[in-house]
């Protein structure tokens, strides 16, 4: 049996925060499908665009500028969020590498207190394949703690404290990723795979991951003996999590 | 904002296994208060009854028996099961140590198939100060495992595979145990307090234990915000969970 | 670019101990190919025939027996094994649990005195969703120290010692799989095909492992930026190799 | 600076206990010593001769009896505590498998309860090279929890908790083993030296584990400044321990 | 029984580093308090005064300044050491976020080089709560390797190595932290009340760390069988020390 | 047996960096030799000249300039490098500290596009004795993942995949250093020895690195059983390498 899950997610704010623009799609696009399909707001911010570094497609047709890519990657992304009922926001920090900076973080911060979200996804503060993604996670964690003060009174703006997960890596076992939560994307499945299919420079990867969706979905059957799940996304949490009940 | 839970358990079966007869009081009573308040029901299994280990106090009585210890600490356990909600039911394996036997085992998932539990909660894997504790985890782990088969069809009886948790030992930090749920026991925090006083030799522990609930509570206001949360219980999953959202 | 292996596997010998009789096909079966392949002789040892916990599809039928499940059971194990130019024997210990003894172990101890294998594969220690897996390790691991002794001369029969690696598991983050070598199974993957397509009770596992295969091919060429690689496998070595130069 | 030691060592009592008669000697004959010059009692327990495993050099004389290898080895052992000022028993379990058993755990539970010992060392949980050593390290670790009761009083004869850590095994790194504490056996030296000697059989190691003093020695004084460090001793504590000040 | 301590600390010099002014109260007094007591000098540096994020009391009287508040938070943090015996100094470097800047770094390296610390206590370097506590460990980190050059003669002054060690943080599992060393604080628990006491707008915590040091007297106790150990503080070392003697 | 090496290196390139001028000698120049040996390239680059942390003797010399101490540095390691068949590179970044600087990582970065590596080396990246160490490995990491893209055509130049690995630190347990690969060095080990004899200011390192090669020569021995390897040095792979067999 899959744990039912909050019956109202009106109040729930889910904000995901990718390295590049189309990192949410093959990550998180199915938990931000059923959040919003639950009642609850989604925002996807994209630090990047990607365009060094996940654009070579693009770069192989004659006379390609790094405007041009942009505009294209950021029109994809905004299909795809359409796709899971989400906004879409980009930062256009610049990949390869994204450079951490304090005033970056502080817009970041900024954006979390407007937003106040319920939820926040990033990437995993490792990846032996990737130098942007950890550069990401360290902006998401320093700007949720500066949105929070120390659980108590502080001397600046603050927003409730947020759920904080990460999303699932590329080769997740290298990035020390570990599964502790199990999203049920079957309801959602053809969204994600919409949202996927606006990636047009990246056609492998919509059937990798579906494929990895099945296998989530496989994992997440064992797990409850749940026959009905068919496709699942995994997430892990960094902070623990509240509940009324086991 | 405390994540709401569940609205209804009245499917839900938590299954509590402790080494000896007074752990659970300790680590686990609230969350057995809160799931039949739920409307779960809820079993309590004894391995042992820490008559040689965990009775000190008894056997300073002149004349003390091995049989009259097991007694009294049958009753303690009991009443404190009745005041969770929760039935009680004693192994009476032995204590210091409790011995991994395999027919023991078997006990305990022909007790795992018939109750079908949807939950399953025990001690870490890992005690430096317990011989019983990680014998008690090892049969429980076993025991559930025999009873779900490869999660395709077995050649054996089978019930749903469970949620797997382990309670918060004495020495978290040197267990290995890191939390990854707190569950808010403000509602039944006074039910708690009468199950830890039938412990009646473990009178520190009353205190001990309270305050660890006060504490428990504060990590979970700084994760929450939730200022209405004044004590909670630290559990750790082993196994992801699945839910419909985030 | 790959890294090129040894040319010459002719001394090699390989063996792959299984908990159950299909645990090699899905988790190395292109490595045996492979190192068949190369010029290597493999074995296959499995330890139970998986008639218990991993066969429910068998016992549908009616009239079923324990017997015949293993029977047919050896069948299917044995074809696989020819399709990848290996060797098969069963010890039928009885699955569902496994139970580690230690007569069990000194003959897989003789096996390998004899066979004097130069790499030795199987399961991880650690499987929260299968009782057996860590018994098989368990066994595989004390028996290869005790044909070895302390690394000098001892007052029994020992091998050569043989590199020691373990296979991919289902849930490999669960399972602390981290992996450290992938083999290239490009040339092989219809033989890999073939031996899984014996496993007539699982087909799901079939294209499970097959797409498993593919997507750690793209990571192998991630690794290496070589596109020739199609498939591969991926394994965890747990004691350092030796090479004569990077 | 080394941190001065306790002035007065008169009311502690070192209990060492290895798998094979010969691993005191290498990994803590210098912590012997020094325990010993600073007032207090040592004793030495080894679970067995090592006969098979360790002891291949006295196989080769022709016509050789595992009895006379373990009187070989017997006195070895003697003598080489005697160098340190230690006593020495043999327990004679069998080596090469050590099996775990209960009644020698109860065996070496009587020998706690009566030494009463205040600092126990043995092997790491942990030996991809060994088959016995993490059998002696799970014995030693449930006699010691046996004797102690759960910190309160107990139903059974117990002796004060004891300072518990493990030595340096073979290959450090691949064992699990990080140091937490050095030794300075600068003093002892030329003790563990002679102890070392007594075992005629290993050569070899002798002047390993010499030069292994010497690296642990630099260590040392990087650690501390104080170039007066030759030779020390690495362990690592499993359990805390308690001061007065830092 | 507690391990005796060194009998004299007259050469002792500890050095407290906090990333805000009331850290060290929370997390060290008591060490603080028994190391002043056995004779050595403590110095605490707050490296700001958490006037941001650590002062919400503060910010709600009306008409509050910057200034102000550091004023207040830097005459408590005062009149607390000086309950304990130590100086104090502040840095000042601003708050939510302290910022790693390697001029800072120079700074705290030359007050080192200065004060020469026998033994340097700081936070952990993980904590999903708090963006100060870590960048305070990484220029603690960098600050005493800045002064030691790496064992040798170094082309700059140096000072010799000092113990290193981490103090408790508030939620300890999620910050990586196990204890390693426990302080028996019971002599001076009254002057850690004391300082506690002058953080008069954290009230709670005041409660909130005196049952915690309790906990950690319970755990101590259990550690050592010592019943006179009342309370006690727990710290993590980071590097070896050395010892005379075990 | 020790596994036979690519027959074949000469199509191979070596890239070692070191955050200072003398690393190289006592980590890796034995995997350096032979690599050149096998028909490959290898180039040496020092990030520093270790000329303030690691040139004490030097610094001793009355009227001792800065720019000498870094011209007597680098002739060392030329000549130490010729020993071995490499080139040496300095950036001369300046050392205690090493600052990590985005440029200077671009610098490296421009450098693996043209030399185009297939194996890198560098340090691990934790270190608790060194403060430059880590920071050489953030540049190391930073810079090769900026050379190869997301593993699919980027808007950069860029060079194939290279093979990651970490060479031993000076106290490996304490850097996180778990050997997954020994290189037999037997062969080069008196080239080893003259490359560390040029470092004339750390005489006693080159017997404990020369110690240190017999010991890992023993771990290899133990590992393959071959008898004739004499000395081995230990790395880390930081990512799986790709094989076309076990």
């Amino acid at each position: 049996m899959t744990s039912s899950s909050p019956s109202d997610r009106s109040a729930g704010r889910l904000l995901v925060v990718g390295a590049h623009s189309a990192d949410f799609v093959w990550r998180a696009a199915g938990a931000v499908a059923t959040f919003v399909q639950a009642g609850g707001e989604a925002k996807v911010v994209a630090l990047t665009y990607g365009e060094r570094g996940e654009s070579g497609v693009l770069w192989q047709e004659e006379g390609q500028t790094e405007e041009n890519v942009k505009r294209i990657r950021h029109q994809e992304a905004e299909k795809a969020s359409q796709h899971l009922g989400a906004s879409f926001e980009a930062f256009d920090l610049g990949d390869y590498p994204l450079v951490n900076d304090h005033s970056d973080i502080e817009r970041l911060a900024d954006l979390m207190r407007e937003f106040a979200p319920t939820v926040v996804l990033t990437h995993p503060d490792k990846d032996p394949f990737n130098p942007d993604h950890p550069v990401a996670y360290e902006m998401v964690q320093k700007a949720r703690l500066m949105t929070s003060g120390a659980g108590v009174e502080s001397g600046f703006k603050t927003a409730p404290p947020s759920e904080f997960l990460v999303f699932e890596p590329h080769q997740p076992e290298l990035c020390g990723f570990v599964p502790s939560v199990f999203v049920d994307i079957t309801a959602v499945f053809e969204q994600k795979k919409a949202a996927m299919a606006e990636m047009k420079a990246q056609v492998y990867l919509q059937s990798y991951y579906a494929e990895r969706a099945e296998h989530r979905g496989n994992h997440a059957r064992k797990v409850t003996g749940n026959k009905e799940i068919r496709q699942a996304e995994a997430f892990m949490r960094l902070v623990p999590n509240v509940v009324d009940s086991l």
